[in-house]
């Protein structure tokens, strides 16, 4: 049973805590889940552990017309804000190595994000002190629906519950050059990660592999690709990545950007407080965080 | 109120789930927290948000005499399993830089492990197909106990709960030489982070700076230090890190290894299936792990 669903998590206009819903339509109206199923939890890494129990309910709620929240009164949520991981691939498009002048990897680069940067499709970017190198990445990202280690490219998709956008913001001066050339501490500031606005099924997207990707800083697009251009597919990486670790529902697989970040501009361009980035992909959805 | 307490998680007789408990004295009989506060939660994390009306309730749980579990009949498990973050410390002792001939470094050098990785005091290390050159580092690890973003290193041990004996287990190809040299996938196997037994609480431990820190292989002594060798001191390092996430309770803080690591011996040793790898800090108690 493969259910085309739009998964979110929202705060509702009163406030109080985050909770579980549906987009009935890509930018359209909510539908509260947990109102319509008081028993589901309100944690999406929790949501996902349930399985496909979770996402029938998810189903009927959205079919029963019920619990309608507008999308204008909610504020979205990151989909998924507690997962146990946020595992990033590294020069994972073919023009994105071309324009830092090094080699396409054989192998998948691995890096990470703790989830402590993750932040809301439409909340700020905070613009940390310590760097005057900030720069943009927009990423498909892939959520894990199931648990597994040593998974076969074969069965990989069966792992994976849906996608969503995701923007790997990067304090070059950190990546590249402290730290003993270790990329954590520059990928992960608080509000490095913005994600969203919704986690979108795989039922509900018709070729992963073929999906346009775009980032623009204050209206000007910088990024203009096409995930067909990955060098490892999301199968590949899923594999890849259970060699070494296991896999549970909730995790977060951000797959690398495409070329036109800031960093590798002739000159370089940077973001500064202010600046409005938007990041896009064909299907899934937009998110558009201000640096502050 | 600073409390001198050796916080535990275990699995019963019984078997079932994980609970919540406490060391009467190192290497001692257990007192059941969840029985003895049935209100309590099961995950140490969640314990530790709650602050320090759950360590009065668990002081008065040892102050009872009550719900006793003899050490022999309970399975101890690494006493935070589910942390938002596991934060590493590279190039922290003196004569481990020495070993490798680099300059110790001007400034603390952070990676991760994802909680994946963590495994029990006396839990099999399972050592993957994909190295050939697994190896051990016993390290201090501080537990964090309080939330905080840019903290002053005059209160940054406010911040730190207690303390625990972890062995960074590292597949030093896959640190070293494959992906791109972020050391992230060598570090981040499935079981590469035994803990434990404790988190025995800064009130219990006379100077956490003036430990001896000891690793044997097969009872082979292979480290033998002390923490006031370390570079950069737990203060300076949560501070450091406070200056670029948010650190929450049960964040795992790993500080660092002293010399006599397997890959910088003449010649190398590294692990093998059957192998006995023996942590052990002063104070803290000791871990041992084999190698599967």
């Amino acid at each position: 049973m493969r259910m085309a669903l739009r998964l979110v998590r929202f705060r509702g206009a009163a406030g109080g805590r985050p909770r579980l819903g549906l987009e009935e339509a890509p930018g359209g109206n909510l539908v509260d889940l947990n109102a319509a199923e008081p028993e589901l939890p309100r944690s999406m890494r929790e949501f996902l552990e349930i399985g496909p129990r979770g996402l029938a309910l998810a189903q009927r709620a959205l079919e029963s017309g019920q619990h309608r929240v507008l999308r204008e009164t909610a504020q979205l949520l990151a989909p998924v804000g507690d997962p146990e991981k946020v595992i990033c691939v590294g020069l994972n498009y073919h023009d994105h190595c071309q324009e830092q002048g090094v080699k396409v990897p054989k192998e998948p680069l691995i890096f990470s994000k703790f989830p402590s940067s993750i932040t809301g499709p439409f909340d700020d970017i905070v613009h940390p002190q310590d760097t005057s190198e900030l720069d943009w990445e927009v990423e498909l990202a892939a959520i894990i629906g199931k648990r597994g280690r040593h998974i076969e490219e074969a069965a990989a998709l069966e792992h994976v519950l849906g996608f969503t956008v995701a923007n790997d913001v990067s304090a070059r001066d950190w990546q590249m050059r402290r730290n003993g050339r270790q990329w954590l501490l520059g990928k992960t500031f608080d509000t490095f990660c913005p994600l969203g606005p919704a986690i979108v099924t795989r039922a509900a997207v018709a070729d992963v592999h073929n999906l346009w990707i775009r980032c623009s800083v204050n209206g000007h697009q910088m990024q203009d690709s096409n995930t067909r251009h990955l060098i490892f597919g999301v199968p590949t990486l899923v594999a890849w990545v259970s060699r070494f670790v296991t896999l549970v529902p909730g995790d977060i697989l951000l797959t690398g950007t495409p070329a036109g970040v800031g960093v590798f501009r002739k000159p370089p361009i940077f973001l500064k407080r202010g600046d409005e980035v938007q990041c896009e992909i064909e299907e899934l959805g937009t998110i558009c965080n201000r640096v502050v």
